[in-house]
């Protein structure tokens, strides 16, 4: 099926016409001078051009403008300021950076709020919606979503005061969603089904709206991890019909490692489920320390403790990029990229025994390609400390390719494949054996 | 009483006689000279000399350590070192770190890690020991815990699987901890007593062994919020036979805004508590990204998901500076400095109408002092606009006067009282209203 889309011209939707010409590092370069996000790559510290990055599906670059904040936030605010940082900005920070992530995932103002981690968000949303019905006793969920979430599921189980069923709907091929099985395991004791919206191994895209309309009929709520898919295709929580959703800033949102997560409540459920971890920072007046818990109105009673500040502040400066370049934009860039890269795979790297561990059809995929190799983690090795290509790799062969199509350039893409290559032809990785001890 | 003391020159146990000329501002300076400690006030930005900053035991003063220590991990780490700052340290810090701030609280290594907030860590281990202990169905603690703690307490009653009944002990005074009423409601039925060490407002120090042993007596586990302690007074949970705690770090350890927290599980109890917010970063193996969970060794277990590197970073720097000084050396000149506030306070302010709001006894007393005021919050609006005094404010009068041993000087606390005296005679505070809003 690629072969007939790559014939058809298919993958480069502005009408260029993959011919063998394509295939040169002349034509990537062309591609990137057409490139009108290319500038964006400026607004980013990029230290050694030589470097490769392409894991900013993990921890994305970091953003000059981020350098400035955050230089800023330290020597002036937390320095100077010191306690009256929090009435000039640090309070309201995470409902207006929220308000920010919301505009990039298509919800809301007061729909969206950074806090904690995603798997403590995940823990907050999943139990409020298990709690919120009690009549419901299943958790639907599928075996490529992130396992932290999966362990957040196990968790709840002895806190919902009932026997609580996780069903996890085996992929069929390990790539592609199981839709129809998931479609066939949500029922009426559903209380919720949680996906990744892109799968952290092999990039699958769920159609988000297709999933949300099946929960529905069956009356469950949905609660979406959007770790791998904020900022890297187009999300539209509102328009999909989503209930709830967590997800993680320090990939392609290049918040910084670890900086903290994000959580949607569409706005009529949020007084339905509230906040069970209920901490001061989601108190209504929490300046009064009334002894009793009073939820903040809104998004804001889903805060439970006091957040990192300056973690927190390194989240806006790459929001404001994303927003600025927009999604759209970025998307058809990614999607150009992603049938770019699987191109030169199946040219380059595909005859030396790499498979596509990645959907191979564009709408069913994220920004980044899994490609299997039997020597993969070694390999994975050899590129990082030999030929200076970064991916990362996820058990048990997957090397990962991310693209961000903020600073990712179809040139790097090429060299990234032709480095690839050569770690095969010079069996640079023979030198490390499966453990990441040099060998030889 | 504190007249009594003041007569025998107790406060000063270094051999200094309370005399007339103590009250001078030329005797502040002398002690400051004779202080030992006040190199360390050398280690932090300090950019006005002029500002009196009194709410470190809110958020304390930027470390210069730590701000070159965050300039290298944002431009070293993150901007050059990508991906690979995990390899690099990242993934060790909350343990790596956490082992010193066990040696600052008395606990051994392996037994403190830092990870999420104050509030999150308390849901942790509150519910684990509620759900460990079946058939104890109450929770002690006291009214003058801080607010957030009763609301997670609060939010655990759902989660329990059976009825929860918390029982709130009230301090006669608002300002000493109940202790006889605590220990009796600490009974057969109680599965936890939870308290903070220092409390939030009055700064009473609860006798952390005797709260143990009487918790033991009953069989109940105890689970102490050293916030307010940690870095102010000596703990020594360990010898105190404690069970659990939980603290921040943004207070008197200098971490920084929201800098996330630590807790403590004493090494016998981590395999029989565990984690309920069971998430990857706790995960045995987290690489093998396997399905179930499986926790982690030791206290590892107990962090959830993925951390903010950032603002977990930049904790280490001040708690090198609490190891340096060493905990003994810094509560005898914090109580050196609480006592000599208090004086001063007897002498310049009490006759213009404030209450000591803390205990008078520095044995039950942390670092900060709480000076009571029916137009507190105007004054206190006066100090920070109109003298550069910098306390904090806490409902329904007090104003809290926070020393922090490490940059706190004896010169300081006579120029603020003297400040606080031109606040009331020049009437500076009648400007305000008690909404803030400055009214003429």
């Amino acid at each position: 099926m690629l072969a007939c889309r790559l014939e058809a011209g298919a993958p480069f939707s502005e009408g260029q016409t993959i011919m063998s010409h394509t295939f040169s590092l002349e034509a990537a370069r062309e591609m990137d001078a057409q490139d009108d996000l290319a500038t964006f790559r400026e607004h980013f510290v990029i230290d050694d051009p030589d470097l490769i990055y392409m894991d900013g599906n993990s921890l994305g670059r970091l953003p000059q403008a981020t350098r400035e904040r955050l230089h800023q936030l330290i020597d002036a605010e937390w320095g100077q300021q010191l306690i009256r940082g929090w009435n000039a900005g640090w309070f309201t920070s995470p409902e207006r950076i929220g308000d920010k992530m919301a505009r990039l995932v298509g919800a809301n103002d007061g729909e969206v709020v950074i806090a904690d981690s995603t798997s403590v968000n995940l823990f907050k949303l999943a139990l409020a919606a298990v709690l919120a019905q009690p009549t419901r006793n299943k958790i639907v969920t599928d075996d490529l979503n992130f396992p932290s979430d999966l362990y957040i599921l196990q968790g709840l189980q002895r806190l919902a005061g009932r026997p609580l069923f996780i069903q996890v709907v085996k992929s069929a091929d390990g790539i592609h969603g199981p839709v129809d099985d998931l479609a066939a395991a949500i029922d009426s004791d559903t209380a919720l089904v949680t996906l990744s919206h892109v799968t952290f191994k092999s990039g699958y895209l769920y159609d988000m709206a297709a999933i949300n309309a099946i929960a529905h009929e069956a009356g469950a709520l949905t609660l979406w991890d959007l770790s791998h898919s904020a900022g890297s295709v187009g999300v539209a929580l509102n328009r999909a019909n989503s209930d709830l959703a967590v997800g993680c800033t320090y990939k392609y949102v290049n918040g910084g490692p670890g900086a903290p997560a994000f959580l949607y409540v569409r706005r009529d459920l949020q007084n339905r489920l509230g906040n069970p971890i209920s901490g001061w920072m989601g108190q209504k007046d929490m300046f009064d320390f009334a002894p009793d818990y009073e939820p903040a109105a809104g998004i804001r009673q889903f805060i439970t403790g006091t957040y990192p500040v300056l973690s927190l502040a390194a989240i806006e400066p790459g929001l404001d990029l994303l927003l600025e370049a927009g999604m759209d934009r970025l998307r058809t860039k990614s999607v150009r990229q992603t049938e770019y890269l699987i191109a030169l795979w199946q040219r380059e790297l595909q005859p030396l025994g790499f498979s596509l561990n990645s959907p191979p059809e564009a709408q069913w995929r994220g920004s980044h390609i899994s490609l299997g190799h039997q020597d993969g983690f070694r390999i994975d090795l050899a590129m990082i400390n030999d030929v200076k290509v970064l991916p990362d790799f996820r058990p048990p062969d997957n090397i990962r390719l991310g693209i961000t199509p903020l600073y990712s350039s179809f040139a790097e893409i090429w060299t990234a494949v032709h480095r690839i290559r050569r770690v095969m032809t010079e069996k640079l990785y023979e030198k490390y054996d499966p453990t990441g001890i040099v060998v030889t």
